[in-house]
């Protein structure tokens, strides 16, 4: 008799489960329940399709249940949901949500593929226009919403990736969004000075940011009227909510099939996606991946590696021995007219990780200087100081983000070291590059450091404290016209072309600190002076261009 | 006292070497002696000055000899090219171009980078308006040509990179180009199928395209008219030939130095970029690298390459020990509408190397297929069958062509297999990857053949001949409304959602091949017929759209 194969949602990681078991095993029952109404659909697209940059919410469906079900030959069951697993029997007790009816199902292959439901801090539990997406409906609700009340403003509570995708969104259609964020930034998973590009760009479009504050009362006075009081005391009226402060597991199905937790109370899953209880296999969301920097779990609820997951267990629930690959963690966001990304580890993860590392700030143009369009990346390149192994990225700009952030994926996901990726032979043509890459140049001056080439002081230590200390010299090599400009408090200008000249009047005794608009010319300066016999030489990384980003310029 | 570098020739290499030479040591005597007028200059953006893309020839000049000579503290001497080399004296015979002065100069250390020179087929050594583009020189003696004659017609002879760029940027400016190319195809580095994509994409815009033919006699008739006819027959008669054919190391310098010579008459050198004789290394268009697949010496006459080698002659010519890295070999260029990418070795590069691969033909979209602005790019991608290991890679598109080309570089340079680079997680967001992305499906597939998942004839085997065989059954399963817009000749319709119900009525004995727009739906068709007991089922690689680009379409 055909093996069954019962998958327990119909996501990216179900519906990639679905399908890759199908192609390895025609003749198999695979039977996919699903909680909702609309399966495999482009959640990640929904706050596009909320401005209407996408047109049409059908675009997001890429298969009716109907049409995948006749597709892959898969019994896809919508609004049915598990209450319980009898994994010893292999049997599902399976819920109709609006019928009410409930049955067993026998399995010989079961997949949780139950996804993550987004966190609802208790304050926003009250009727009103508080929305939180996870879904198309969810989504359709906004977009009714939108259309009934036409909104003046939003708050959007939380700023990840996604609540900086809605506010971009919602403010593309006119609505002023204020932005509230628990922590003390934007982005809290990158480092704090390449957030802080993100927040001068969310202020420049006009989005109010409050950070370090969490909602602590919520008073709904009309359908379309909101005033939350924060923990800071500021009142804000608002139109309505948008809550994306996080997602969290739906792994609630642990517990009666007694399965493992892995990390954040997912469903701890083996390298193939197996749950250590015989025929339970589970992927996306609801489950962890592994860390190709620490060799540890580690929750990435993205779609991008719910699909591998789901392949991955769809394959092994019918035979096959795949295993999942180290994920590198790779992230991204357009966000207002900037695109940002992140990936594998922040510098304060990996300091937390108990690495020791070093980190090169570099603002390389993200195609050849002298063609069309050319501007200026923020790239920050995070190594294991020990090994030279590159841990992670931070990749903020305009065009040509995503491409580093990938190149550096691939570096991460290879172990590769500074050195190694500095001189990888990265296609050039003025149209796409710089002849020495942007990835090259990161990869380079992170090198560098390393070797005790170059010493960097990290842009954000520079503050008030840093210029007024009487025992260095802080000098801005710059041209005079470019200091005149502005400058550092404190700095006096030896431009780069006469440091030669004038480096005997300065004071060897004192620790010297360099900079200049992006770091490079700065770094001329230091080989010039170390290799004068200055032992104490230091550059701010990154330059003036990461100081003013740093403290918000 | 403090050493003495030599530097010949002030390009790419060059200028890198200087400089690095000058960040290690700030005492040596760094003397720069270059042929011509200019320095470090961007000639890759020569095509785009000429069609005024980037408005002045300035922008090109990264610095000029005075400036750099400052900056890095090098005694930069123009003119000056260098006669012979005494490598048992340390010193070269140097004569300035123009004075004819003669002297000697002694070395402690020299590196050679002459670069190389276009190839000039003794055809068009006659007096006319024929241009090779070498330098910022050549480029503003065609530019004034352009002022002076304004042209209706150019002819551009050789259909690599170069020659379409300049073939793209003639005609943004009026120019009507005919293009001659000796071999069967544009882009002779590029596949056949893949090189026709671009070969549809000129006749479209407009260029005359002649394959198979040179030029056989050039007669010039006026300064701005000449008739040139080719092996075929052919009469052209144009304002101007752009001849770019390709270039030649200028390595003469070898002889009188005892120098080994590399692949193509370079300089050779070892990893370091040494030439083997004591005190004297070579970097640059004059010398190889050495291949990140193959291992075998490689010449890669580029500009990203020739930094990466000067860099490294430079650090080792003051006492560093640097190594060049393995090169992949990327290329890409911007050609009307398309960008097009080559990186690693191409399917008859690899045959001809003596290695079994097998190649994938995908077609995914660039971004999430709903998000606007998304479009399909063509992607060949070879792999060797025995390891799976990615051994090249092409793509062709309109965006997000030279973030894939640099993935799979990274891939390249890391000898990852088809399986892993399929599992990597790349960044994802619906404005920048489609979920599974580009790079990862084409490895997906390319390892779905190797496994034996599914049996592949490539698109360009689908010809008059295969069509009509009689022993095989061709069928194409997309929708009926797609199968009537066009087909392959001889193909029958089944769609692939009633295929399960129509199998039984298929042919077991005759092989089967089907096909589908891009080889998605045809692969799930080919698993279907397959895990049903067929043993000879195949799909054409990449699909109808393949075909069609394979067969001009």
């Amino acid at each position: 008799m055909a093996r069954r194969i019962v998958v327990i949602g119909g996501g990216a990681a179900g519906a990639s489960a679905a399908a890759k078991a199908r192609r390895h095993d025609e003749e198999a029952d695979i039977v996919l329940l699903n909680e909702g109404r609309d399966i495999s659909y482009g959640a990640c697209g929904i706050p596009y399709w909320i401005s209407g940059v996408i047109p049409s919410i059908g675009a997001l469906m890429v298969f009716s249940p109907r049409r995948f079900g006749a597709r892959y030959n898969v019994s896809v069951r919508n609004f049915t949901r598990v209450r319980e697993i009898k994994a010893e029997q292999k049997k599902v007790i399976v819920e109709h949500v609006r019928e009410h009816e409930v049955y067993q199902l026998s399995y010989d292959s079961l997949i949780i593929c139950t996804g993550a439901r987004p966190v609802l801090p208790d304050v926003f539990r009250v009727e009103g226009p508080i929305f939180a997406l996870r879904n198309l409906v969810d989504a359709e609700k906004l977009k009714s919403f939108l259309k009934e009340y036409t909104p003046q403003s939003a708050l959007v509570v939380g700023a990840g990736l996604i609540g900086l995708e809605m506010t971009e969104n919602l403010q593309k259609i006119g609505v002023k969004v204020t932005l509230l964020e628990a922590t003390d930034q934007v982005l809290p998973s990158l480092d704090l000075e390449m957030a802080s590009i993100v927040h001068a760009a969310l202020k420049r479009s006009g989005t109010a940011v409050l950070t370090g504050q969490a909602a602590r009362v919520v008073e709904v006075k009309a359908p379309d009227r909101v005033v939350v009081t924060t923990s800071k005391g500021e009142t804000i009226e608002t139109n309505l909510i948008v809550v994306s402060v996080g997602v969290e597991p739906n792994s609630e199905l642990c517990e009666s099939a007694g399965l493992k937790y892995g990390p954040r109370r997912t469903i701890f899953t083996e390298r193939d996606m197996s749950t250590g209880v015989e025929g339970i296999w589970a992927a996306g969301d609801c489950t962890h991946s592994w860390s190709a920097v620490t060799g540890q779990p580690l929750w990435l609820p993205l779609g991008s590696v719910a699909n591998k997951q789901g392949r991955t267990a769809g394959a092994n629930a019918v035979g096959q021995a795949l295993k999942l690959s180290p994920m590198v963690g790779s992230t991204i966001a357009k966000v207002m007219d900037l695109t940002v990304a992140k990936v594998g580890l922040s510098q304060k993860e990996a300091e937390s990780a108990g690495m020791k590392v070093i980190c090169s700030y570099t603002h390389p143009f993200d195609r050849a200087h002298y063609y069309p369009g050319a501007e200026m990346l923020s790239v920050k390149l995070i190594a294991e100081e020990s090994t030279g192994a590159i841990v992670g990225a931070q990749i903020i700009g305009r065009e040509g983000v995503d491409k580093r952030a990938d190149v550096f994926a691939m570096a991460i996901y290879n172990r590769m070291t500074c050195d190694e990726l500095g001189n990888v032979d990265l296609h050039y043509a003025p149209p796409f590059a710089p002849a020495k890459d942007v990835c090259n140049v990161a990869a380079y001056v992170a090198d560098d450091i390393r070797r005790g080439l170059e010493r960097v002081v990290a842009p954000q230590e520079v503050d008030q404290d840093f210029v007024s200390r009487s025992d260095q010299v802080l000098i801005d090599v710059r041209t005079p016209e470019e200091y005149q400009m502005g400058h550092i408090p404190g700095a006096i200008n030896v431009p780069l072309d006469v440091l030669r000249e004038q480096s005997d009047s300065l004071d060897r005794r004192k620790r010297i600190v360099l900079y200049c608009k992006t770091g490079l010319r700065s770094y001329l300066a230091l080989r010039i002076l170390a290799n004068k016999g200055f032992e104490d030489v230091w550059h701010i990384g990154g330059g003036y261009v990461s100081w003013e980003e740093s403290f918000g310029g």
